[in-house]
């Protein structure tokens, strides 16, 4: 084929991202940014080949040629562009999770079966190096997997400054799709069964109606344990917006994996915070996670043969999220359906 | 009263911190030391002053003069001697867990309430100058707990090498006393309900047939949320025996305690290990939280207004790490009898 | 002899802890306060009985009983009340630097010489239980010591907020006691030569006209190498109010010591901070290096055989940096004189 | 121009890692490995139509077409094969140092000179994004710079096992042109004198005569100080390899840089270790600075505006690592001729 032409859907800071590693990007085309806010639309396409319009469905109307999508709306506002894009016959990019419900998930996924195009769900730690390197170990190792346990947490800064819909959303469906993908990438291991509590008191005190903070405990297909924590009250002062600690038990080895410690730290007059890369390298190409996900989702588009998670994982997270928030309601261990 | 009289019950390791504390005490007398295996009794016994038996009963017997004892017998172990010392009208130190049935654990209770003497119960972090300086800002700030999380692991050292007895505990029973016990002494609630996970895989192979790790989930009685993990198959090659990580959480606050990580290491051609304090000071005398916790003991006895760990905290960790092995049978959250 | 009666010299900070310290000791009495300051010095005396005077020789006028004093005046202070209380014949804890130029040391040591009492040389560190291991390890091991290096700075917060004198030291005088100190401690061997160099930019245009930041490399009598660095200008959102990271070499070993890294951190709204241990313990006593050392201080003078830093090593340590300043004005390698 | 013909010259790790580079580039062309062990050279080589030559001159004698060549042979050995290729007119990118004497490093750039090559001398820690954003927030400030202070040692495996040349250098020659090249980088300052003391004693007495340990006092020419400590001799059971921990202090920030702390451990049972990124990603592609750096000179081979560090940076260097080795002769500061 030819060089992909790409549409982004969702302007905010992830639709920024994907549209500058597009750009970025010698085998592939940015043509359009999808955003019904014109301003922000504006501000991501840049450059006058670059068409704006307020949906996916107006752009497909206009008659837009293109190849692939991707999908960085609000988490419960999936399905709508998804499913336009894949009845197109578009590849689809499309943000962790690939839902928030799982017929809405199912619904994605028969757009893709009528239409063709293949979906990948955007569980970005997978390009992280640390991750792989983890990976790698415990498959070269052969030891079987003991237990996982991990901490994925943000302060209060993300649900009450950065996102406007937090109240649709919890620490669960924002941040463990990101946790509970990486556990099974790294176990080759399934989740079965979830136990899951939660605290509700801070978040609802500032107006926001959602969880503090949620622990889930699974049982893993493979016999292993899983325990993760997420919320979203840690305090303003913190060092990083988030912290994020991965712990792996195996027959013969243990992996601990602190993914927000860089190993630097920049103290000012206010606080000590820590240093990380910048989103830019210093060529001015979008460097990290994300920007090397859309650059195989670009690849994959154009022809590559590579091994991305799709639909039938991110079928399996929402899935597993939705029990989590059953577990919540009935105070009992509860099935995942496979 | 006059200076009092001590008998250490259990001449492992734990039983010699408790001579040297009581020895190098100024405001008590250390009289016997009470342990089947004579070799071991005399090796602690160090001085013709200090008598051996091999139990409690046959120090009784002889007509010892005793105020108190300290019982440092295998967790499974602690009643018999208690009740014998308790009758005897004598106070009461035992190690962590107070039993390891809750059965036990009342008749230990109404021992003393025949004889009148005290028990306390060794959940010697309380004695952690870290955990004290986290209890009182908590206290300070007048901030509502939301959340606690922690991690309390042993490598493979403590089940296979040190411990004879591991097969007859568990990680639960061996470590979770320290991590509840600081989770409601730190928040001032209680447990009431917990659902439990555990995988039983590398230790039963290795000829000890207990878990490798457990992980609860707690309901507090304050609504905020506790997890905790415990295990006994890390690597022999950490750097630490344990880890102890404990992680708490309020309505404006956030602390993060790496209780095994002081600071200091050590790197030699085989290894990098954690450097900390030596068990003895420079000038010989006990140090850290179990000697510290000692000592309040002895003054106790002495006649110091003391607010130790008493029975009703025994009783209830007790009762709740017999919920955890219950919900482990299950597979159901199990309530937590007060 | 009966119990030694102490008095205080110098009401700030570090007498406090020392007049604390007494008042806590069974075998000690505090019984005077020296404090130019009348308000100051009746909040350390607390007590009718303990008398407050405006100096020691105010004191020793008066007919005070005394057995031994505690000089903790600021660094340039030292001679007048040291020379006063040894000439009476008394004991002496002095604050590191034993003075702040050889001559002052050398008549301070002529006062003990013609009194007949004893000098100790604050240098706390050595009651640090991280570095008690590390040189109980080094000295274990046999292995022969081939560097040390050592960081020890403070935010802008001691020279601009906590000292009142801060122009009339510098972050050599009052910081590298404690880590030259600890480099003979460790090693057994003295400082034969240093070469310095330092910067004075930011405190002189906040109107303290001292340095910065001082870096110092030592010859050691072992052949082996010193590398020191000690600063007054970290920025004020640190973590810490200071950090001292101090890292040994031997032949066979390395350890790395981070004496401000505790394990514990304490997030707020505002910002991230190292969680230590209080100043009191939960029973309300002193605790940490200084008042082990006043422990030790109170125990020699009441008859205890203990090995403490003596009026040679305050010479030498106040000759080696005396040394530093020469280097930093002729810009060449200086001799200590031993 | 087309693709650049790009020869390897050097069949070690290094010259490994930059023939894989250039191999995966889709912008140059691999076309030959000069290593006189034919054995290394074919194992670099893996293409039949990648050419091996013994040598530079070899390779040029037999007429390949070349525009670049990579010297990747021991740090001594860089003049003979800098020369006859930039003699024949090619780019050149040098592993640091450009050369071990002033001397050397001059006929390499009269060499340029004569051919109108371009030098790039690989100080490849300038594409460590944490280096990258540090300098970044350094820049941003406007603050000056007042001290920086870096350790950066090996353990034992370097001198001892992984090269076979380590007694023809030392660790001011193998490490410090990282730190003092990521020094100038960041401060935009240069050296103009240096003080150096250095330990030989360990590596003496294990046959590779040379330095254990070099530290160096740097003046810079903006007032700022700088200290290097580098050595080769950390115990073999280090956790990495290497530690390097950059510290830079402003008017007004701090920023400490622990570049060998990945935030990941992996314990094993015998060790830990860090855990970092692995040398390939799951692509296939090398990654890491080394690659990021090989890539700008490829590119900037093939026509692209990128500043990278050149001849007189490399000269500058090497002048001030000779000023080292005067001052450990000399015990006096030695000058650094810009």
């Amino acid at each position: 084929m030819g060089t992909p032409r790409i549409a982004i859907i969702g302007g905010g800071l992830r639709g920024r991202i994907f549209a500058e590693t597009t750009r970025d990007h010698p085998g592939a085309e940015l043509v359009a940014i999808c955003e019904p806010n014109p301003t922000r639309a504006a501000q991501l396409a840049t450059d006058p080949d670059v068409a704006t319009a307020a949906s996916i469905d107006e752009l497909l109307e206009r008659g837009s040629e293109l190849d692939a999508v991707v999908v960085a709306t609000p988490d419960f506002a999936h399905e709508q562009p998804a499913v336009a894009a894949l009845e197109a016959g578009l590849d689809l990019l499309v943000e962790k999770p690939l839902a928030t419900t799982s017929e809405e998930a199912q619904r994605i996924i028969a757009a893709a079966e009528r239409g063709g195009g293949r979906i990948v769900v955007g569980f970005e730690n997978r390009w992280n190096p640390l991750f792989q390197a983890a990976r790698h170990q415990i498959q070269e190792s052969g030891h079987a997997l003991l237990s996982q346990r991990a901490l994925l947490q943000d302060t209060l800064f993300v649900p009450t400054q950065m996102l406007s819909w937090a109240a649709l959303s919890s620490p669960a469906w924002f941040l463990m799709p990101h946790s509970l993908d990486m556990a099974t990438w790294l176990s080759g291991a399934e989740p079965v069964e979830v136990f899951a509590r939660g605290v509700k008191r801070l978040l609802p005190s500032l107006g926001v109606d959602t969880y503090d903070r949620i622990s889930a405990s699974f049982a893993m297909s493979d016999g292993s344990l899983l325990d993760l924590d997420s919320g979203w009250v840690q305090p303003l002062g913190k060092s990083s917006v988030f912290e994020f600690r991965f712990e792996v038990e195996t027959e013969g080895d243990s992996f601990t994996l602190d993914i927000d410690d860089t190993g630097g730290r920049h103290a000012t007059a206010e606080r000590t915070s820590t240093l990380g890369a910048l989103p830019h390298d210093h060529r001015g190409r979008p460097q990290g996670a994300p920007p090397a996900m859309m650059r195989d989702f670009l690849d994959l588009v154009a022809g590559a043969d590579l091994d991305l998670p799709g639909a039938d994982q991110g079928l399996l997270i929402t899935r597993a999220i939705e029990a989590i928030h059953r577990s919540l309601e009935t105070g009992s261990p509860e099935q995942i359906t496979p």
